[in-house]
């Protein structure tokens, strides 16, 4: 997917919203605890109770992993039930992959060859290696992690440089040369919002992923008022809010209202 | 496994190799491709022909999941076939993971709770996050990237601090306080012998995983020159030097050899 189809859905739907898949099999509501393929049962109710108000869903690798390769299958049918029903939508595998040239193609290929996601998360320590494997995709992105939202988030990304910058300000503006703002996005928590301006004076143009907004206590007007460019520029994610909103046989039902919920509040930031 | 049977085991096999089974598809012999799990029936050969003189298997996991949920269960198959055969062997599991603490523990239990591997490669970007839920499992180890061997490992790794110290000195200060030398090893690449010094002032007693020698230059004598501590304290990979030492239908043995010969030099540093 290109930037421009990104911004169109998100004039068409009037929302930035990016629902995360964090599916854990001990919080979906009991009936379906059961079932053959319970993370993508859930999954798929989500996903038909939300697409509306949705222009990405994040399957989050490590709630599948947990499960072996039962858990990738569903993770993996997770993306084809979103690509077969609602085509229009962004993939992100938050995956936060990070590793040197061959290997890193090998997780390339696990993702793109067979067309499951259009952004892979991606962690950047081991340098450009890591990222340039993701950008050689036509249609394709990689999402750096530059500030996060955790709290050890300070342990080194914040760590200040001989030159008085902290890292993730070198992690965004060494990051930006390998690719363009049509491959490439990064990750800042929506925790730091005033930090966003900063961001902006270093990538003015990228679309930045926004996690935190929610369970962990972002506010999302400040993340609009800070983070928002010409053309958007922003993905919010909600996870829990969302998904586990309820956990009982209105599941998805209450998945919709604050998918809907956070939409309603976007389309009027995007005027 | 604790660190002392791990040392019980280097001294009875006078050997402190890991073998990487960075297992691709394309790159095993021909007469392997079609069979139902190629990377297994692959892993399994090298394995029994390896065994003797290998102290840990560090299957890396992109090349499995290059291959989607059918590619996870045979890095499933392949742990499991090495606990049932050479129950004293450990297993690291190669997936440079990192992320925040609820996601880390999801990426705890794939590995842990089935018992597939005894450790996992963390990535640190994200901090104490990351790698706190891997510390909570008795006889299980965290591997944490300090300083890698690869070309882009300069972009961050080796940036200078305010104070003066480079990121990774800052990564194995910071690290080595979360957990202790029984449950926490460093990957430190051997293209940069001469640094494993400055890396034993820092942790002289903590076990290191050196990838490197081989295929990427680096040289075994200068990393036990430098590296090695009291209770040996090295482990050092060859992954593509070992497993795609031949081709042909004597795949397994060529591998045997060109692992015996790293054990037989190995045997005369260890005295």
């Amino acid at each position: 997917m290109t930037r421009e189809q990104l911004f169109e859905q998100i004039k068409a739907k009037r929302s930035f919203l990016c629902v995360g898949l964090d599916t854990d099999v001990r919080k979906i509501p009991a009936h379906l605890r059961g079932a053959k393929e319970p993370l993508f049962e859930f999954n798929r109710a989500i996903i038909d109770a939300t697409a509306g108000y949705t222009v990405a869903y994040k399957p989050n690798l490590a709630f599948y992993e947990a499960h072996g390769a039962e858990g990738v299958a569903q993770f993996e049918a997770t993306c084809r039930y979103i690509r077969a029903n609602y085509p229009e939508i962004l993939i992100i595998a938050d995956a936060k992959r990070g590793d040197i040239g061959n290997t890193s193609e090998m997780y390339g290929r696990a993702f793109y060859d067979a067309d499951l996601a259009d952004a892979v998360t991606l962690a950047p320590y081991m340098g450009r290696d890591t990222v340039e494997p993701f950008l050689k995709y036509e249609g394709k992105w990689a999402i750096i992690l530059a500030l996060t939202s955790n709290k050890s988030a300070d342990d080194f990304e914040t760590l200040t440089l001989a030159g008085g910058d902290p890292l993730w300000k070198e992690v965004l503006r060494k990051a930006a040369t390998w690719g363009n703002a049509d491959n490439t996005m990064f990750v800042v928590g929506a925790t730091r919002a005033e930090t966003l301006k900063e961001v902006r004076e270093i990538v003015p143009d990228h679309f930045l992923l926004v996690p935190g907004v929610g369970a962990q206590g972002g506010s999302l007007a400040e993340v609009a008022r800070c983070g928002m460019n010409s053309r958007c520029g922003l993905l919010v994610n909600s996870s829990r809010g969302i998904i586990y909103a309820d956990n009982t046989g209105n599941f998805a039902a209450a998945a919709a209202a604050e998918a809907k919920k956070m939409s309603d509040e976007m389309s009027a930031m995007l005027d």
